[in-house]
């Protein structure tokens, strides 16, 4: 469709990406929609960071959904500049309308024009149609993934 | 042992480093060990940057070890920091020698002090020893990581 824009989000739109992100099985666990406190203040730390592009899709004036691309500089591949994605998240309304492959699209091409060498996120061993999502979309699923909860 | 020194890599590190990102089976083909140009540029960058951790691990004056630390905000998690490992790596001579488990516990702590609750890094599929040393250390192999090369 024609009239989606996938922008920076906004103070405003952090209530709307939040309900997404608790609007799923892992997320219902993790986050606290009725307290926008600690979100709002990441919020402001990413917006202050350069490498960081918390970014909203809109249609008709409604957040339908997001992700957040990080740069990393580095010094390994001959100092290549790597992005990573982390949360993606569709609006449950708007499944299956390609939604999710528009912001992946964005994601690659903006990581291609700030000249990364390499994008790359992980996803949880559960969520299977997600892995098959990023196959298609060229992805290989060549590393393990590991986290540490402190 | 108790001479073991780890600090922020300086200009003066970055030919020690690129020789051990090269100096593995996988490095050797992505590394340009005689011209340090990119090199010096990453690091350049990676020193502007307050969220960059490029340590290097020193003993008897000599560079033996060597990653990078990652601190990237979020919204998810209700806002929580988390910070990504990246290119660590040992000196063959300091094989076995428990300096990798020196590195990755120094990055774990550096990541509490900061605040952050979350500590994740990808590693080759390939990397079977890697895969059972992070266990080791706590981390959950819970995810998948997916690459797209640009």
């Amino acid at each position: 469709m024609n009239d989606l824009d996938i922008r920076p989000a906004g103070a405003a739109d952090i209530q709307a990406i939040v309900d997404m992100l608790a609007d799923d099985p892992l997320g219902a666990q993790r986050e606290s929609p009725d307290d926008l406190t600690p979100y709002l203040a990441a919020h402001q730390r990413l917006a202050d960071d350069p490498n960081q592009h918390l970014m909203v899709a809109v249609r008709a004036d409604r957040v339908v959904g997001t992700l957040q691309l990080t740069v990393i500089p580095g010094l390994s591949r001959k100092g290549a500049v790597r992005s990573v994605i982390e949360a993606v998240r569709v609006h449950a309304d708007e499944r299956g309308s390609g939604l999710g492959t528009r912001l992946i699209e964005w994601a690659v091409e903006e990581s291609r024009r700030q000249g990364c060498r390499l994008v790359q996120l992980t996803s949880d061993a559960t969520r299977a149609d997600a892995h098959r999502f990023y196959e298609r979309l060229g992805f290989q699923a060549s590393h393990i993934g590991f986290k540490l909860a402190l």
